[in-house]
């Protein structure tokens, strides 16, 4: 099944009237698949998609790859190694407002800023609001890509192989079984081992596993453009009384999140409620990081689930909830699952603390 | 060996008096390692470092992420989830002229707009001229990076079977035998067989490669941080006439790049000498790209070696030379080798039409 994106620009462009913006620029990033069908390559060679209020749009894509672009909906303009593609993009407007994909490359915006005098403001002001509400063809894609790393969190036990071990031979053996469950692509797996896991931005090294240590595995990747995500924490051999305690008040908090992530709640409101948990349990100095991102076509994007954002989650939004604690020098504990506003939690796997060899 | 990232600062603020440039912000990107040895994550929480003309660059980095940063001639400011980074690190300045880097996402620079009404020109402006000269050091992390995929090239022939697999995992074994042969990591691994080849940014599908196929194979990683990029066009089974033709004029092609790629030389006299190679054959209008790109901390970096670039080569310039020809629904040709000016090619593996089973 594909998706109207003749539709999606209709709808941004009426967003564009509204507000007074005269063109938006989408180069690299989620954007432009999302109102194209296409993803930009990121290199030095600049594709852009200009919307105007009204009119199709006009991809400027490089030569070499305009084979690549399937048009729907949208015109394309394939610009020669010799031609100046901002030079073309930025004639075909004159705009006072413009609106820049967020992740478009600096060095694009200031050309573009040498030909247009004009107000810059970031597109996501306005993709986020189309973007953040799933339709039920994408709830279905984040579906089958959580399923998908619910079922090789289901074969982890039995098959994954941790002590003596090396994090980097773990985590290879993740994306595998990624891969083998259908992803089409394994895009990140952190396996944070014994302390390496009290660093929430820990990858995977080439830390040898041992008996009695605590292992984040927090892993996904893409399903039909859709991103999975989520995250188990397990012990080598016996738990000490330690490791459970904490581990349960993770799942508790956990719990109290996706519990507070109903339609009409705001975004701080999830947080707050995963916080109170670990707060109450005397943890809460070890929690450093929000409960839960956004997640779509972009593993992390619109809606935060942070305190100070009184954004209020509608049916349709979808995000983590990821709660941990991180004791300095000893282990890290993270229990995350993709919740879907409206629907409940999409993945189901075991979050109790499970022991591995 | 580590880099003298102080050193390297001196001379970018050196440039900023010249020039009249009060602040150098970077981000994502390869000039924010060349200048401290730390890269960026690229996501939606900002990392920053202020350079100005005088006194130490401060950077701004996200308190998750501030445990991988070991301060080499710059200081730390960890912000925690709920601060702004841009606004503290617009406070650090009142620039009227900022140069930006590259890559930085445009959702950032639109930020940083709001707080600082200046004048913004690319980073790459001066950065340029810093990175496109490499000091021995780096020649020698190029010159490994080389050898590595040079012995890849010739394990190829005997070790991995193309005919009745697909690309996709021809090009995993290549990305294999990369990591085994020393690479840090294997970013890039194109295998275009029979008709695929004609496009030359096709990456690695599931065609399965079949016997009379050419296959371009174009690959490598990062060693040490510097990257290599080499292709090679095999033959499955016994070439045709036409096949044996049209690579030994490409092969004449790369030959007269390489000669004409010495000190003193313009970027445009390599593409014009690789191309005159390819038009006497009457091939011209199957080499539809420039002749080559730089590299070193990126694949694709300056100077580019294209038609109208006066740019003149100097010692230490690094780049690559891969003349091709692509032939729409029949193969494509190409030999790639990277170069350095004033050392000469650091590929030295066969270049010569080679038989693969």
């Amino acid at each position: 099944m594909s998706f109207d994106y003749r539709g999606r620009v209709n709808r941004l462009q009426e967003l564009m009237g509204e507000r007074g913006v005269d063109v938006v620029l989408l180069s690299v990033g989620a954007d432009l698949p999302y109102f194209t069908g296409y993803e930009a390559m990121a290199s030095e060679r600049l594709t852009v998609l200009v919307v105007t209020v009204a009119g199709t749009p006009q991809l400027f894509v490089p030569q070499l790859e305009a084979p690549r672009v399937k048009p729907d909906g949208f015109e394309v303009n394939a610009w020669s190694e010799t031609e100046d593609p901002v030079r073309a993009a930025a004639a075909v407007a004159s705009p006072q407002r413009v609106a820049v994909g967020d992740h478009m490359w600096s060095v694009f915006m200031t050309r573009f800023q040498k030909h247009w005098s004009a107000e810059w403001i970031p597109a996501s002001e306005m993709t986020t609001e189309l973007r953040m509400r799933k339709d039920p063809e994408e709830v279905d894609r984040l579906r089958k890509a959580a399923e998908g790393v619910d079922r090789v969190m289901a074969r982890i036990p039995a098959e994954v192989k941790f002590s003596g071990r090396t994090e980097l031979e773990v985590s290879r053996d993740l994306q595998s079984l990624t891969i083998e469950e259908g992803h089409d692509a394994a895009e990140h797996a952190i396996v944070g081992s014994g302390p390496n896991g009290a660093s929430p931005h820990h990858h995977a090294s080439d830390r040898v596993i041992q008996y009695g240590d605590m292992v984040v595995c927090d892993f996904g990747g893409r399903w039909g453009g859709y991103w999975s995500d989520s995250t188990r924490t397990f012990v080598v051999g016996e738990p000490t009384a330690k490791q459970t305690e904490a581990h349960e008040v993770v799942e508790a908090s956990n719990e109290a999140g996706r519990r507070a992530a109903v339609v009409g709640a705001t975004c701080q409101d999830v947080d707050r409620a995963s916080r109170a948990v670990i707060d109450d349990a005397g943890l809460g100095e070890y929690f450093i990081h929000r409960t839960g991102h956004g997640i779509g076509l972009e593993v992390h994007e619109h809606p935060y689930m942070v305190e100070g954002n009184e954004e209020v989650l509608e049916e349709g939004m979808a995000f983590s909830v990821e709660p941990g604690v991180y004791l300095p020098g000893e282990f890290g504990i993270r229990v995350e699952d993709i919740c879907v506003a409206g629907v409940g939690s999409l993945n189901q796997s075991e979050r109790r603390l499970t022991t591995v060899a």
